[in-house]
């Protein structure tokens, strides 16, 4: 592919770097997919990736959420052939609704690029800002160390090269890139949550702090996350521990012998039961519902069973301990048949 | 002693019942002192203490460090024996002001404390807001796990029964005692962070979040609290494994055996670390320090000895890697004799 070579501005070459020691540490045997939505990150992003880890090949999401969104695509993808990539395809979705905009638009973009991302590692370009607001809206929210633990860099198939990258870095290397990002308006709309934190809290706070809040919650999500591989590991043999044996029933999946986790420290039971509840299952499990299923071995008194998201429709799946073990099973709801 | 009853409002009560929980949780078998400043939060856990933990020995520290502070002390201690204290002594102190004003206050209250508290637990004000600034203190500075767990209920010899309680309903309790507290102007300053973070970072988090911000922060301290006591167990075993057989020679205090370190995770690592070179008198530990001293196992490539805070005048603390053990030793500053 013949194009003039990328300008050696300092930003363009730090983004590139992380680009590089992405590849290094993950490898791209098949090239990448790059998600570009033509603002500054995806936009660096995509130079870098074009010459460091290529052939790389961008995928657009037209979200058809504002007037002239399909252009904004094409313009991105037209720019992705000139910076060199090998493909560009634009994705067209319909954004149900459901479960506020944020979420459902999230939720569809990442399904369009699963399914359009052809085995390839499907490269986004979250900087270390948006890692620094995805820890405080954790933390804030109260969701616990998981959610605290924010971006990893590679969470199959997502690679994150720049959670290492400032905002303003993508930024600039735009700019030495001569190329004038798309700025999303959704980006500047005090409705969204992300958007106030952005704008209005993370600023105060380095304010009050004097600076180096965002390096500080990334900083953070890091050590947050080596902690909970840590502790999954355990959980994990926990659960081989406890799980072996398991009864299978007509009306349950699998069961939890109690003995085997009554011992374990309540930290690691709950990781424990989550892993297990997921992989039957389970789905939206909050904190209250961990530690009510916790209960049933830490502070059982006979209680009855505890309803977990998840099932299917007119049954709904229920924690319940029998004979000293765990089983989850499905409930009718409603009026006996 | 003769007082009349407490009076039966609500606030009072919610405070009462988080004492007494603390009570059948940590027991007080010689009664407890009771860190009062005269402020709404000691003023309602004097109260509560008396009433659910007695006898209460009420401990007044007067630092010094305002115009009218003996007065103040002295007030607070009137009215500690009115609300049926045993006793109550007003500790007066000579805050140094190294380091900072805040944290050498902190430090000098803490040692008056701690000197004056004849073997009984201390019981301190800390409520669910004061845990809430601790925590996004922590988060914001990057300090790592351990900060962000915030402060525990019971950190021998100090208690905190009010960690689930807002601070509104310490200064309701007040109002209901008909007391009317003392208002410290330093919790008014905008110079302290602390100060910043309560009266305007907190609340534009939530407003932004709608609601739930100071609950969730302290929620989140109590699973990273959780998370850290099994992290912190892991890594006292691992150091038991590393650490038997260390040698102790001339310039060396004690070793651990790298061999065994190897495979563990940096993370449990990291924490093994820290508390062999806290228990050999390293001091004001950075995770960039313990970072640099685990790459002496995890990244060996026969770099030279990591410089660690503590040690004494004239020399200080060095941990080397040498022949496949670990070892701390002095090391001389400044020319050679």
């Amino acid at each position: 592919m013949s194009r003039p070579p990328l300008p050696e501005g300092p930003a363009l070459l730090e983004v590139r770097h992380a680009v590089r020691r992405w590849v290094a540490a993950h490898g791209t045997g098949t090239g990448v997919a790059v998600a570009l939505s033509g603002g500054a990150d995806s936009l660096a992003l995509t130079a870098a990736a074009v010459a460091e880890a290529g052939p790389a090949h961008a995928l657009v999401v037209d979200h058809r959420l504002q007037e002239g969104s399909a252009a904004v695509a094409e313009q991105a993808a037209a720019r992705a052939l000139a910076l060199g990539c090998a493909s560009a395809r634009v994705l067209t979705v319909s954004v149900d609704r459901d479960g506020g905009l944020e979420a459902a638009a999230r939720r569809t973009r990442y399904e369009a690029l699963g399914a359009a991302r052809a085995d390839r590692p499907v490269l986004l370009g979250h900087t270390l800002d948006d890692q620094a607001e995805t820890v405080l809206l954790g933390l804030a929210r109260g969701s616990g160390p998981r959610s605290l633990a924010g971006m990893r860099d590679f969470d199959a198939p997502w690679g994150r090269p720049l959670l290492t990258v400032r905002r303003g870095v993508t930024a600039k290397a735009c700019e030495e890139l001569e190329l004038d990002p798309y700025r999303d308006p959704h980006n500047l709309s005090p409705e969204f949550t992300r958007v106030r934190l952005r704008s209005e809290a993370l600023p105060l706070l380095e304010q009050i702090l004097g600076g180096g809040v965002a390096q500080a919650l990334a900083r953070t999500a890091d050590q947050l996350r080596e902690d909970g591989e840590v502790l999954d590991a355990i959980a994990v043999r926990v659960l081989a521990d406890a799980g072996s044996g398991g009864v299978d029933t007509a009306d349950a999946v699998g069961g939890l012998d109690v003995a085997e986790l009554v011992d374990i420290h309540p930290a690691v039971r709950r990781r424990a039961l989550r892993l297990w509840l997921l992989g039957n299952g389970a789905r939206d499990l909050t904190d209250r519902q961990l530690r009510a299923a916790d209960d049933l071995i830490g502070r059982w008194r006979g209680q009855g069973g505890v309803a977990i998201g998840g099932g299917r429709p007119g049954a709904r799946l229920v924690l319940s301990r029998r004979h000293g073990r765990l089983t989850l099973g499905l409930t009718a709801i409603g009026p006996d048949r």
